[in-house]
Parts: structure tokens; C-alpha cells; sequence
């Protein structure tokens, strides 16, 4: 076992969005991704892609938050109290984002993407490219995943 | 923009395999992720989900390499030279790990899962639970991904 207690990252770019609060969850959303100049080059052949990864620092989660093991999904009291890592929360003790979103535009070192549910502003850490091995044919998700899910269809 | 110029991750556990060098690309491989046990109440709910999106420190990846921006896929002269943001190379700025797994085991605090590609001894960033918004439909990849899988079927 490796004791390496400390890894450090530095943002390769940053969302550019004009959605305010909650209205980053849309999933029809449309931002941008401004990559840093000088890492432009790992661009080239982004567009070949539909669909991308996006791994984001969420660098409002103050560093107390990070402690959190446990929550209800989604912030709700009537949902099972659940581990953070068997929810998508951004309380998580490396609280790294992660989205698959959908390539529409890129335009030089800028990324147009729709459904990245980021704050603007937000530290991008990594663009990885969506391909056929993170596609599972048969999954299984919890009951309260199921129950969202038709009551979104009910609205 | 926030000028965050510099982030912080601990590891939350580590990853334990028998495999070893390329073994540890085999789909079919098992792997154990030992959860620090300060975390292990983070795995409440866990089993619930079939599948699980791991994130991994590349730590056999040194500063230097960080730096590349282009490489040829799978390190393969005949793939047309791309830029690490299109491709599922370990070199890349921010060298993190992404790896759809199916989970098939909890107990307690170690996690076992199938077709982890990452090497006994590898930091553990993040565990996330793999749902249907992690499922595009329709995708599109470059050709020479198309080709390489062409390849392994005519093995």
C-alpha cells in the first residue's frame, strides 16, 4: 500500500455558464467550457466524440462539508439516509463532479456542451471521451432512484 | 472566473489486485477497493447499484508526463496522433482514472468489483454509483476506436 497522503491538481479550465442556482440541473442546459490556452492542444479530435466526460473541482463545497458520510438523496427527509458514495451529492470527502454531457460545438479552446450541471465559474479537471465501455447494458439502481424517477414522469 | 490555482485530494482507500502489468486491462479481472475505515459509513447503500464509477490516482504517472498534450491511442503508430482530452490515455494534466466497474461483493469496508483497470497499490479518489443518466443512447466515436474493436473481434 502505497502512503502518498497528498495529491494536488490543477484546474485545466472552467465552465462558462449564463444558468444561475438550479437551473444547472436542467439537462437541456447549454455551457462552455473554456480550456486553458496552454492545454489546447489535448483538444484535437474532441469533435470525433458525440459525448464527453467532465470531471469538475466543485470548489463551493467548504472544506468542513467534506466530512459528510451520510445524507438523504436529493436533500429529502422522506428518502433512506444513504452513503455518499451511493449518491451523486457534492458532499463527498474529494468532492469532484462528474457529468456526461453532450458535445454540440468547439470552437478553439472552447467546449459548447448541453447538461453539465456546473456552476459558472466552476474548475474543470479533467475532459474525457465518452466511448462504449461506459455503457452497462443491464444496471441495477435503487428503489428511491426508481420512485424519482416516476414522480418526474407524474409532473 | 476563480483563480483556485491549486487543489487538494486525500485518498479514500486503495485499490488491492492480484493482477499484474497489462492483466489489470482484462475486462474480466476482480479487484478489491479497501475503503479507509474512517470512510467506510460512505458505503451505506452501496450495494443497491449493480455497476460503480471508480476515480483513481494515476500515481505511476511522474510530473513530466503531465505535460503531454498528443499521443497516439493505445500508444499505436498506425492511430492518427490526438490530443489526451480525446482519448482514455493515463497521460494527461490532471492524470485521474476513470472506470466503469461492476460491483459483486461488500463486506465491510473492501468493495470487490470487476474490470478495474488499475494496478495493486493505486489510490482511490472517489466512489460513485453508476444510474441511468450515465447511459447516452446514441454515441459517436472516432473511427479508429470503431477499428481497434473490429481488431480484438477478429482475434
Amino acid at each position: 500500500m502505497i502512503s502518498q497522503e497528498s495529491i494536488t491538481l490543477k484546474p485545466i479550465g472552467y465552465v462558462k455558464t449564463k444558468a444561475l442556482g438550479d437551473e444547472v440541473r436542467n439537462k437541456s442546459v447549454i455551457s462552455e467550457i473554456h480550456v486553458r490556452p496552454e492545454f489546447s492542444d489535448g483538444l484535437d479530435g474532441v469533435n470525433d466524440y458525440s459525448h464527453l466526460l467532465i470531471l469538475f473541482w466543485l470548489h463551493e463545497i467548504p472544506e468542513l462539508k467534506r466530512m459528510t458520510l451520510k445524507v438523504h438523496p436529493r436533500g429529502r427527509a422522506d428518502l433512506p439516509i444513504t452513503g455518499v458514495f451511493a449518491v451523486r451529492t457534492n458532499l463527498r470527502p474529494n468532492p469532484i463532479g462528474l457529468t456526461l454531457v453532450e458535445l454540440t460545438g468547439v470552437e478553439g479552446n472552447v467546449l459548447t456542451v448541453r447538461g453539465l450541471d456546473a456552476f459558472d465559474g466552476t474548475p474543470v479537471l479533467d475532459i474525457k471521451p465518452y466511448d462504449y465501455w461506459d455503457i452497462a447494458k443491464e444496471i441495477k439502481v435503487p428503489k428511491w432512484w426508481n420512485r424519482l424517477e416516476e414522480e418526474k414522469k407524474q409532473v
